[in-house]
């Protein structure tokens, strides 16, 4: 099927639009359709020998997620004290998850043992399971940015604590926990860029040509017709 | 921005006409833009403390990609072994790369250090910056079927292949190698699936309500209504 110019920008207009969302969640009820469709999404990830890895788990309990927002409390306290004294200031005041905030809250997990201990594409890189659960979680973020849903990985919090409180076995590996839900609005540009606390880098800095070293002839060339 | 619903189904189209494609590549050469465009997309993927960690090795030189074939051909032959001599026999039958004949290569890698020691997000989960470069991948990847390029992820290759043909640096991390062509078809179904290496799961499967062992409410909902 060939994709047409209309569709095409569509799919982009989806993809620069998408925000890690911490502070703009409303309490509005998601419609069940809505979450089947995300989770249908991150179903259709690509997967290493087709194993299809990931799990999603759905929690929409509020003392649930109290708990899960009480192992962000601890693991956030922790964090901030790895930081020098000036960044830690600043971390401290950023708003950094939308656990109790957002009534959806979506747990990844990969279970590294489906289809077999022999699966196509793993036998070198075993880490790929990993990688395809990780795809998943990207189908998911800009299938809901497409319903104006916003999402918010929350990686500041130990495994432990979803293994405990989600009772998911030891076997299976945590990706991620996401904060799902409706917002007030979607920046323009990602949060920690719009405070300051890291730049955008230019995408000519990250390409190379042929090799590492290799020079970016595409971006010089654009330099040169002053794109 | 509000996404509108032909927008968010025009983007549903993208992602689920996505394929991992080794076997139907054209060499027909990629315009400069189009690549550009699919490199944007992925540099637009989130990150963990917006690091954006990732790198993209643009290669066109065959002898370069022979190079990176030579290396494939051992580890799929290592990766053969593997198996037991039932899927032995299947697994030799399956195409699983277009290294040589698709005209556009994309090695993506990982700078662990980028942005210093202590990166915020990354506190807890040291592996989130590898991850945040899967989110990119799977931009990339989603991109190259919006400009209906296909595209395979190579994962049965040493890294160190990578690391010597391309002079990467020891200390950046390698994530994958992408092929990626214009293509003279894109399939229904994943290709695994069409071959009856594996099957697709029903997503019903996947999903767990409120902890791991919840029943998955919403598809006994859609079992009801005859979904």
């Amino acid at each position: 099927m060939k994709i047409d110019k209309a569709t095409r920008d569509a799919f982009y207009q989806v993809l620069y639009a998408r925000r890690d969302v911490r502070s703009e969640f409303l309490a509005t009820p998601i419609e069940d359709d809505v979450i089947q469709r995300i989770l249908n999404a991150a179903h259709h990830a690509p997967s290493v020998g087709f194993m299809q890895p990931w799990d999603f788990i759905v929690i929409k309990n509020e003392q649930t997620r109290a708990k899960i927002k009480a192992g962000f409390e601890q693991a956030n306290a922790e964090s901030a004290e790895m930081f020098d004294e000036q960044r830690k200031s600043q971390y401290q005041k950023l708003k950094l998850e939308g656990i109790l905030d957002a009534p959806l809250g979506i747990c990844v997990t990969c279970d590294r043992s489906r289809t077999g201990d022999v699966v196509l594409g793993k036998t070198i890189k075993p880490e790929m399971d990993l990688y395809s659960t990780v795809c998943a979680v990207q189908n998911m973020w800009l299938a809901a940015r497409a319903e104006n849903l916003g999402l918010g990985w929350v990686s500041i919090l130990h495994d432990e604590v979803l293994h405990d409180v989600l009772a998911i076995p030891n076997d299976i590996q945590i990706i991620g926990y996401m904060c799902i839900g409706y917002v007030s609005e979607f920046h323009d540009k990602p949060e920690l860029e719009r405070k300051a606390w890291q730049s955008r880098r230019d995408v000519k800095q990250a390409i190379h040509t042929e090799t590492w070293s290799g020079k970016n002839e595409q971006a010089q060339s654009s330099v040169k017709s002053g794109e």
